[in-house]
């Protein structure tokens, strides 16, 4: 895999093992991408006018055909923030309303919750589910058990940003279909780690990035709506496409309201299915088995330095090229970030949560095993230089 | 003027007079934004965690002493739509509110009043100012004759887009701080072609694009508050920065609620201070005095071809760099822009404003009295076709 790393602009200095925060886009793909960037300037008119929608249609169609789905239920939204920021502003909670979530969800979108507990009554019910992970089972009763009468919406996170967890989304999915209870799934983490089928999942609502483990350019991200729904919807941007004289000739009103507001350069979109080629071309599923095998290494190796259990429990090898350990909350972790970098340039994060500090690296295909056998090491002498100071 | 267009990406075998649209980006400004992307590439958390606020505090110092105010109560957003959306969506409207606007406002904007009055009950009340324009003081009597006790908010284009005329801005500003309403002034057009002084105007908020007259790239505008109103604003997508553990160190409430929302690039931001050095470097007051000039030229040419009067009528010479003349109902209007486009390669946008037709020149740096000349040679052939063909 070698080979790869030069593929990439980043810092042939830097241990890099944060994929997982904000990706990384390859040469050819941001190649493509500032090559829109200079179509735009070249005719403007025709670019974010004329051949405007049939760029988008272009764009959509590769980027539904990559998830399963339909393009006429998908609209490119900036990010996946973004996209839960649409829905949970489209849907008219009334006070007492109660939105069901979990313990392990990205700081950003409990922030929309709580904006919207204070603006409308929206009460949040969040479910614990411990670590070490308990069995599927269990993590499938522990978030259902938070189901009443008054639950309006539930939120969850396909693969979870603090921990790194998949939660049971498939089968929670199915169980709210049956109760009648909508669903919006936050995939940030999950296109291009796991193979999406938009249609066979049925979420009412599913968000997700493309600029991350999809490696598309920075803003890029989707947001796909059973068509039941469609009317539903309202734009978090009023602009041209919201109102009778759209001058843009959307294909439909989803996109005319959500994919056009104000003069803004779509080139990240456009350019998203040169990021999909790029997988296709480098067999990225031997890559992503290849990161797999190094990420179980390097998790066992930190387990066996700390003593600590794997957090994924019952669910052991559910990662795939991000993944979390946990580490002694005694080792002074609020100090471990911060040197890793300054002494051995490797760029990881260490996340508190809850009353547990995570160590979560990710590899990608740039990544060697050398990578992760320098985390190894550091950690080693962290652990050491700890220990001797007591 | 010459050596200005190869400064730009513009087809040279295209006759762009629509800069009033998108604006057009300059190569070194291009460059700069291009360069900023390779260097999120290069190392995704430094420049997005550990530099980031350093880079955006930064950009907003060149901006805010740009538009003569205190970095402190500006922000930037996308585009000048976005920037009307924010205090659009953030002003707590009650049913029966008014909101105080003209005829002359951008259609996307007029979107956003329909929207809030369908949502929240408000009250779009649009005052009619005609054309050709009466004078200032009659302008300023017409838009302020519909106050009332129930006015929330009074939204005014400094530069309209449609129409390109200039609305007294100033004068309502001043009126209103005496009279305790808030104003809300979209300066889409306005960076770029005015020198601001936003603390001396004194509107209550302000917005305005920097990828338009600006030259900057597209996904560039800003926001301006004044302090008193810091308070009052809401995110319009809610992320990190609205709550109480934003990881990112923003400098204010402000910046953080409304600058991050998600990953995204903030390069278009970063690189408009090369925007503002490029028209510094380039003596741009003098290139719109020329510009200014030949717009003058053209819109007296149009005049003579169809005979009928300024649109400016007693605020003659009121334009800069974008005007509007009226090109006759009955000489096929709806079909000159892609007529001038299929046939001349003469990129001009024609606007059907209420029961008029405009033709908008825009006229930037990189454009000759021959582009001009071009026009007013294709125009007359068409005001010949449309005539034989009786």
């Amino acid at each position: 895999m070698n080979k790869l790393k030069s593929l990439f602009f980043l810092d042939p200095e830097v241990v890099f093992l944060n994929h997982g925060s904000f990706g990384a886009t390859p040469r050819p793909v941001l190649e493509n991408y500032q090559d829109w960037q200079r179509r735009l300037e070249k005719q403007p008119v025709l670019y974010l006018v004329r051949e405007n929608q049939e760029h988008f249609r272009s764009a959509r169609k590769e980027l539904a055909s990559y998830l399963n789905t339909d393009p006429d239920n998908l609209v490119y939204v900036p990010n996946a923030t973004f996209g839960v920021n649409v829905i949970a502003r489209s849907l008219d909670f009334q006070p007492g309303d109660e939105l069901l979530t979990t313990n392990h969800e990205y700081g950003a979108c409990d922030n929309i919750w709580t904006f919207l507990s204070q603006k409308k009554g929206l009460k949040v019910i969040q479910r614990h589910i411990p670590l070490p992970l308990p069995s599927k089972e269990e993590m499938i009763e522990a978030i259902w058990e938070g189901v009443s009468e008054k639950t309006r919406l539930i939120f969850l996170s396909q693969i979870t940003s603090p921990t790194a967890i998949r939660l049971p989304v498939e089968e929670i999915c199915q169980r709210a279909r049956e109760a009648g209870i909508l669903i919006l799934v936050d995939g940030a983490h999950t296109p291009g780690q796991l193979d999406l089928d938009l249609d066979e999942l049925g979420a009412d609502f599913y968000t997700g990035n493309c600029h991350k483990w999809l490696m598309a350019p920075k803003g890029s991200g989707f947001l796909h709506i059973q068509p039941e729904h469609l009317d539903l919807v309202d734009p978090l941007v009023v602009s041209w496409g919201w109102g009778e004289n759209c001058p843009y000739n959307n294909d439909s009103r989803l996109q005319a309201i959500l994919e056009w507001w104000g003069t803004k350069d779509p080139a990240a979109y456009f350019s998203t299915p040169a990021a999909i080629a790029f997988q296709q071309e480098y067999d990225w599923d031997q890559v992503r088995t290849a990161c797999r095998k190094m990420l179980g290494g390097v998790l066992r190796k930190i387990e066996e330095l700390t003593g600590l259990p794997s957090i994924y429990g019952e669910n052991e090898g559910s990662f795939i090229q991000i993944g979390a350990a946990e580490w002694p909350a005694d080792w002074r972790p609020e100090s471990l970030q911060s040197w890793l970098y300054d002494v051995h340039k490797i760029e990881i994060p260490i996340i508190h949560w809850e009353d547990r500090w995570l160590i979560r690296p990710s590899v990608q295909g740039y990544n060697r095993q050398e990578d992760l056998d320098l985390l190894v090491k550091a950690l080693r002498e962290y652990k050491k230089n700890v220990r001797s100071k007591r």
